[in-house]
């Protein structure tokens, strides 16, 4: 039985990629800081390792005999299988080495250039991964469009046309939103100063209310909140805490239980067959921002929390109202990652068309920082008064991550979507919140998208989710009826 | 280059090992409980790995061309590699097969024969286990003792004739101290009432103070303490808080800094040689008691302790004198973690003549309760009420470690010689104890034991570090010692 023998194959890789996981998860949360250089030669092992699985030669043979196979499960493993496996064995172990050096000094580089703001510095390493980016797609699949082959890595399914639609309209329908927004009087942030054991302990407690899972999962601090799952039964997030940033902090949470409620949500029974993984970091997104945003700064939610917060912030005067105004509280800034929801979209819009104009021969590396400061002026009426608040701002370019920035919004206008259509069928839903009744939220996620795995392409997995809708136009009317309950802005 | 080919093969196998030692050191520290069958699976993929890597058939090649090698790390090497090569390849598949399901079927019922002390229900699959280890031993060296064949997983270098010597010369020598403690009125213990978060931040004072690398290594809690080295620059202790058991948590941490600096110490630069590792655990264990007793416990030790006290413990009322009676005070007991210095090997002794008896037939599984309970009569004085409390306690029968159990008392006789000798060379040993200066004591164990790793075997080791000492007679002239200063007994 050749299916058995595939499962098995690719239950070792999923089993070594859950080691991997830990060893990252470790490596952010644990490690002593002299143990680096011991972590390195770990994880190069493991990759070496999962590189020699993944491209193994009986890969073909099983790919072969799955062609035609009716079972959905199959399909999808031939589809999925078939990706990773050309990924890899079509980029020679020359290009591989040289990329994995181009980013081991882009990376070094780009922390100095920040540091210095000094893109300049930066230009040469940026410009060799751009060149090994450009190699790299060329060689997996030269007949299709550079970018949509880098993208794939990252969200597989979606084009490249879908991609240059939707971000082309959402930055049209963001501008007059955020027009209307500024022109309002702004609204008070929360900067109290919380105990951050108290605010761990509400953390702790909201988690657990939306159906996190602790026995199969934990909350620890890291620097850069994150999850990571590892398989059934271990599925990790972690999140950051300061003591006068009560929303980022509890925000970050909730972002992060939105990814690992997917995680722990996947349909384990398939491991083996690539059906029990994420179907895309877009789709993965979407589950994180549904929470953070959709429900967590609904203002049904942040009744709820008032009421949380009494019990477990002692202390702290935070009414209902004053945790949804702030919640909700919009900014034109430089900076993506303290970016609110309405202005992150077009951070992202800003480096997905840089992305695409030096993918197509339209911007040099050189050409940079103007491109990305003429953006911010033109889209976010701000302007970076350096490189390290500009161009430089984001680890993604400089760590070889080109068409990883695009999940994030495609995130947004996923959510966008799941939350419409949850709207329109469950009348209930808002009164739910408000108690703290988050169950049927949690089935409606687990039955339209977690149980599903990577069994669809994501495009298709929403399709059937939620019926063809307009993920652009869900996401600016959610966007414009938040900012009327806050700024009182009315959608021309 | 063949010996290239070989570190490069052996610094696999090793980082490897540093891989399974973190997920090892995770599930006791970390993962969520639903994660325990993904955490199996793992680690039994690695296992799988590993042995292939052990066993690979080029081994025997380079072994043959070590062989003569003059380089000391070469022959070493050659000893090393060459024992795991044989242990691993000639014991048969099903062989471990069969001890692999043995085991975790005799770790079952000994979990469920402790809980209703019902020994019958263990007796079957410990006479399981017991058969398969001799079949083991005998596959692997048939012209062998079978007990030498199996300590020498734990312990190898050590003959089962010096064994007998010294347990035997150990326990004759024990009685009398133990005879003599007991006319004397008994000591009183420490039960204060201590927060458990101070008595961490004195645990991490005390570690620091004698010279464990934070920066290298990690303090976290555990149910059961442990150090888990995984490499240079990761290596980690747990420890165990009670509110009313300040020296067993404070002892159980300086013992695992013990370990953990021998670790810590260990020639790194011979990665991928066999040779950067542990010698024995008879050694290592050497390390934690070396620092948990002779130093941990000495009344200039806790004159400094009782100054870091007053620091630390707020509140607490902690007299030098009242911490060095309280740590060395002896009871005669029932249960081996809970013994105190003296009694502890007899515990020991107990465990290693019935293996002994075992292995040579003398004794069968069905007689073990009532061979078990007359050496307590006999050696402590004292007769377990029921098999839980008897026979049942130890973990390790029931997981198929027979031959660990005298690594523990090996340690004891170890530390005892290395303290002895440290004294004659430095008379002011006590002073810079007294006054929390840990740097020589450190010195001369990383000059004697830590930087030779597993280039000599233990023995060896031993003689080069110490001279040609007796170690029963170092031990027990030390323990009269103290006794002396805390009970006024003499010494016949």
């Amino acid at each position: 039985m050749s299916w058995d023998a595939l499962v098995e194959h690719v239950g070792r890789i999923e089993t070594l990629e859950g080691v991997m996981g830990t060893l990252g998860w470790d490596e952010q949360t644990m490690l002593p800081p002299k143990g680096s250089a011991l972590r390195g030669a770990q994880r190069a092992l493991l990759a070496e390792l999962s590189h020699g699985w993944t491209t193994d030669p009986r890969i073909e043979g099983w790919l072969a005999e799955l062609e035609g196979a009716a079972d959905p499960v199959q399909r999808a493993c031939r589809r999925n299988l078939g990706r990773t496996y050309t990924r890899e064995r079509r980029v020679p172990p020359e290009l591989v080495g040289a990329m994995a050096r181009a980013e081991s000094e882009g990376f070094q580089a780009w922390i100095e250039a920040k540091r210095d703001s000094d893109f300049a510095r930066f230009e040469g390493p940026l410009t060799r991964i751009l060149e090994l980016s450009l190699r790299r797609a060329e060689a997996i699949d030269p007949r299709r469009h550079p970018y949509e082959v880098t993208l794939e890595a990252f969200d597989p399914g979606t084009s490249i046309d879908s991609l240059r639609d939707m971000f082309g309209r959402l930055r049209d329908g963001l501008g007059p939103l955020l027009d209307a927004i500024a022109a309002r009087p702004q609204v008070e942030p929360i900067e109290d100063e919380i105990d951050p054991a108290a605010q761990e302990a509400l953390h702790r407690d909201v988690a657990r209310a939306l159906g996190y899972d602790f026995d199969g999962g934990r909350l620890d601090r890291s620097v850069h909140p994150f999850t990571s799952g590892h398989g059934p039964g271990d599925v990790r997030i972690t999140t950051r805490i300061e003591p006068r940033d009560l929303l980022s902090g509890l925000g970050g949470t909730i972002h992060e239980v939105g990814h690992g409620l997917y995680e722990q949500g996947l349909p384990h029974a398939h491991a083996g067959t690539t059906v029990a993984k994420p179907a895309s970091y877009g789709l993965h997104e979407s589950q994180s921002r549904f929470w953070e945003n959709f429900i967590g700064r609904s203002r049904p939610f942040c009744g709820w929390l008032a009421g949380r917060a009494r019990e477990l912030l002692p202390g702290a005067d935070l009414s209902a109202e004053r945790l949804f105004r702030a919640s909700n509280r919009v900014e034109r800034g430089l900076i993506r990652v303290h970016a609110d929801e309405v202005t992150y979209n077009l951070h992202i819009v800003v480096r997905f068309e840089i992305e695409l104009a030096l993918f197509e021969g339209r911007l040099s590396v050189k050409e940079l920082p103007e491109a990305w400061n003429a953006r911010y002026e033109e889209y976010l009426g701000v302007c970076p008064p350096d490189d390290a608040r500009g161009v430089l701002q984001d680890v993604h370019w400089g760590s070889g991550a080109f068409g990883y920035f695009p999940s994030y919004t495609l995130g947004n206008l996923y959510a966008a979507s799941l939350g419409r259509a949850l709207e329109e069928e469950r009348p209930t839903l808002w009164d739910d919140v408000g108690d703290g009744r988050f169950g049927e939220v949690l089935a409606f996620l687990r039955d339209r998208v977690h149980q599903h795995g990577h069994l669809d392409e994501t495009p298709e997995r929403m399709k059937a989710a939620v019926g063809e809708r307009d993920h652009v136009e869900d996401l600016l009317s959610y966007l414009w009826q938040r900012a009327a309950e806050v700024y009182g802005v009315e959608r021309g």
